[in-house]
C-alpha cells in the first residue's frame, strides 16, 4: 500500500453507542443460509461460482485422481477486500487515528509534534507527506506499550462503537455475504480456513471467529514483538514498539509455512499483496483453485484495480490469466454483497 | 540447556535400512488404547492421574462454575522429555551430526575446520568447548541453504534410519505411552493439543500428525527465517542462516500468544525451559492444569532432575510447589513407559 492510502478518510467514532456486545451478526446465523438449499445462495450463477463447485467435488470425491485428504484441505483468505470492505480506507489505520485523538489529553506533547499533530487535526496532506515512517510512529504508539489482554480490550471496544464513514455500519457488518458463504462451505466440506493478512493478527483475533467462523489460532498476520515479564506476580505479555513480521507479499508463503506448515491448496486474494500467496498455493502441481476478487461495483461497494492508490490489482490481475486464477467479479458474480441489504 | 548437552553422545545411522514409511507405530493403534475401556490405561490410579481426571470433570461438565466451552479448551505440551526421551542427548542435535557427516564430501574444508573437524571425529571435548556459538555454526550448515520441501525430505529420511544409542528404535518410538494417552484422552474431551517445543518447528511437523495426533498447523516450534522467491518458474521456499524465533524460555508465552492467539487452560512440561509456560497459563484465574513430567526412572527411562547438564528441572520444581502444579513421578505413576514395553 502506499502511504497515502492510510489517510484518504477517517472514521468517525459514534459518540453515544454503549460498551455492549459487537453488533455484526453471528457466523451461526449467517452460515445457515449456505447450509440449507442453495449452496452459495448469494453467488449468481455462471463460470465463477461453478469453478468453486468443480474444484470441492474433484478434491473431495473419494476415487477422484484430485482427491485431497481432509488434513491436506487448507485454504487461506486475505482479509482486507477479500472479507470485508477496505475503502476509502484500511479499517486498521481508521483504528489508528481514533486512538490517537483517545490519547492525546495524556500526550499533551503530540499538539506540537507530528505526526501526532496532523493526526489529531485530520491533516491528511500532512499525514501523507510523512509517508510510511509516520505511520509506523502512530501504530507504535497507539500499539505498543500496553499488555496484549489490554489492546485486546481496547480493540474490542472500538469496534463495538467505531462506524464506517459511508456505510455507517460496524465494520464487521461489512464482511461479505458471498465470502462468508464460501467459508462455511469449504469448512462443510471439511477444509480448515485460515486468514492470511497484512492486518495486525491481534487486531483480527478479537473478532474472527465471530463473525468469519475463523478462530484465533487460523488466523495469520502482521505483528508487532511482545516481551513476557512477571509483573505484581502475574505473567504478563507487554506489546513492544518494534516490527515482528510482516505478512504481505512475499511475507505470506513465509507466514503461511511458519504459521500452518502445509501448503494451501485453495488461496483467495483481491491484490497485489496477495500475488505471491496464489503463487505459492497453485503452483505446485495437482488441482488448486486460485481466486481473486476483483472489486468492479462502485454502487453497491467500490470500483477499483490497477489505478487505486491500494489495495492495486494489477500484476496478480495479469498473474491470473496466466495461471488460470478465478478472478470474481463483484457485479456481476454477486447477488448481494452484504448479509444487510 | 548447555552446550555440552548437545555432545554427550551420538546417535548412530543404521546403514541397511531402507528409506520406507517411518516405522513407529501410529497414532491411530496407540489412542485406541485410550478410547476403550479404561481411560488412561498406562497411568497407575493415584493422585496425578486424579489431578487430570478432576480438571477435565471441572471444565467439561455443563453447569460447572468452571466450565469452559470446547473453543477455549486449549492443551500445549513441551516435546523434549515431556513427549518423547531427551537423554542422553537431545534428538535435533544428533540429526546435525549425522548431517555433517552425510554433507562431509561435498564440505572438503570441514576437514580442517572447527567446529565442523571435532563433529567429523566425534570429538565431543572440542564441541563442548565450541559451546552454542560452535552449535549454531553446525545448525545453519545443516538447516539452511536449502529449500523448505528439500529440509522436510531430508528430515524424513532421517528419521526412517537413525536408532536411539540405548533403546536402539527409532526415535519416534521413543515416545511416552502414557503422554499420548493422555493427547488423545483431553481431545475426545474437546480439546485442542498444541505442541509447544525449543526444537526446530520443521523438524518436528514432518512426523508429530503420526506420532501424537497433532498436526503441522497445532506445532509451534523454533525457527530459522525463509525467503520466498521464484525459481525456474516455480515458487519455493529458501531456508536462510539466521535465527527467526527462540522458542523457549521467556519465549514459549510469546509463540503462545503469536500463534494460538489464546491463553491455555492446560500445559505439560518437564524442565526450566517450561517454567514460563505453565506460569502463562495457570496464573491467570480459574481453574487451570500445569504438570511437569519428573524423569525418576532410571531402569525404564532416565532419572534427572536439578543436576543434569541439559533439560533441568530445578526452577521449576520449586514453582511447583508454590503454583500447586502436578508433579509426574515417571517411576510410579505411569504403569509403563513405551509402547514396545
Amino acid at each position: 500500500m502506499s502511504s497515502k492510502s492510510y489517510f484518504s478518510g477517517v472514521s468517525r467514532r459514534a459518540l453515544l453507542s454503549v460498551l455492549a456486545a459487537l453488533p455484526a451478526l453471528s457466523i451461526s446465523a449467517r452460515a445457515q443460509t449456505a447450509a440449507s438449499g442453495d449452496t452459495l445462495p448469494s453467488w449468481n450463477d455462471g463460470a465463477t461460482k461453478q469453478a468453486i463447485l468443480n474444484f470441492v467435488a474433484a478434491v473431495t470425491r473419494e476415487g477422484s485422481p484430485d482427491f485431497m485428504p481432509p488434513a491436506e484441505r487448507i485454504a487461506t483468505f486475505d482479509n482486507d477486500g477479500t472479507l470485508w470492505v477496505e475503502h476509502p480506507m484500511y479499517t486498521q489505520p481508521a483504528f489508528v487515528l481514533d486512538r490517537v485523538k483517545e490519547m492525546a489529553p495524556i500526550h499533551p506533547e503530540w499538539t506540537n509534534t507530528q505526526p501526532f499533530k496532523a493526526a489529531l487535526e485530520g491533516d491528511m496532506k500532512t499525514l501523507g507527506a510523512a509517508g510510511e515512517h509516520g505511520m509506523a510512529k502512530l501504530v507504535m504508539a497507539t500499539h505498543a506499550g500496553i499488555t496484549t489482554e489490554e489492546f485486546q480490550k481496547i480493540v474490542i471496544d472500538w469496534f463495538a462503537t467505531a462506524r464506517h464513514p459511508r456505510f455507517k455500519r460496524p465494520y464487521t457488518e461489512l464482511s461479505y455475504q458471498p465470502m462468508i458463504e464460501l467459508l462455511a462451505y469449504l469448512r462443510a466440506n471439511g477444509f480448515k480456513t485460515f486468514i492470511v493478512s497484512g492486518g495486525g493478527i491481534e487486531f483480527m483475533r478479537p473478532w474472527t471467529e465471530r463473525v468469519y467462523g475463523v478462530p484465533p489460532e487460523q488466523v495469520v498476520g502482521s505483528s508487532i514483538k511482545t516481551k513476557f515479564q512477571m509483573r505484581d506476580g502475574r505473567p504478563e505479555l507487554f506489546r513492544l514498539p518494534e516490527m515482528n513480521f510482516i505478512d504481505d507479499n512475499v511475507g505470506k508463503p513465509v507466514g503461511i509455512n511458519e504459521f500452518i506448515g502445509r501448503r494451501p491448496i485453495a488461496a483467495f486474494g483481491n491484490s497485489d499483496g496477495d500475488l505471491q500467496m496464489l503463487q505459492w498455493t497453485t503452483m505446485s502441481g495437482g488441482v488448486r483453485l486460485g481466486m481473486l476478487v476483483h472489486h468492479t461495483d462502485a454502487e453497491r461497494e467500490y470500483a477499483y484495480d490497477r489505478d487505486t492508490s491500494f489495495g492495486r490489482l494489477d500484476k496478480a490481475l495479469d498473474a491470473a490469466i496466466v495461471n488460470k486464477w478465478t478472478v470474481i467479479d463483484m457485479k456481476n458474480d454477486w447477488k448481494r454483497v452484504f448479509a444487510f441489504e
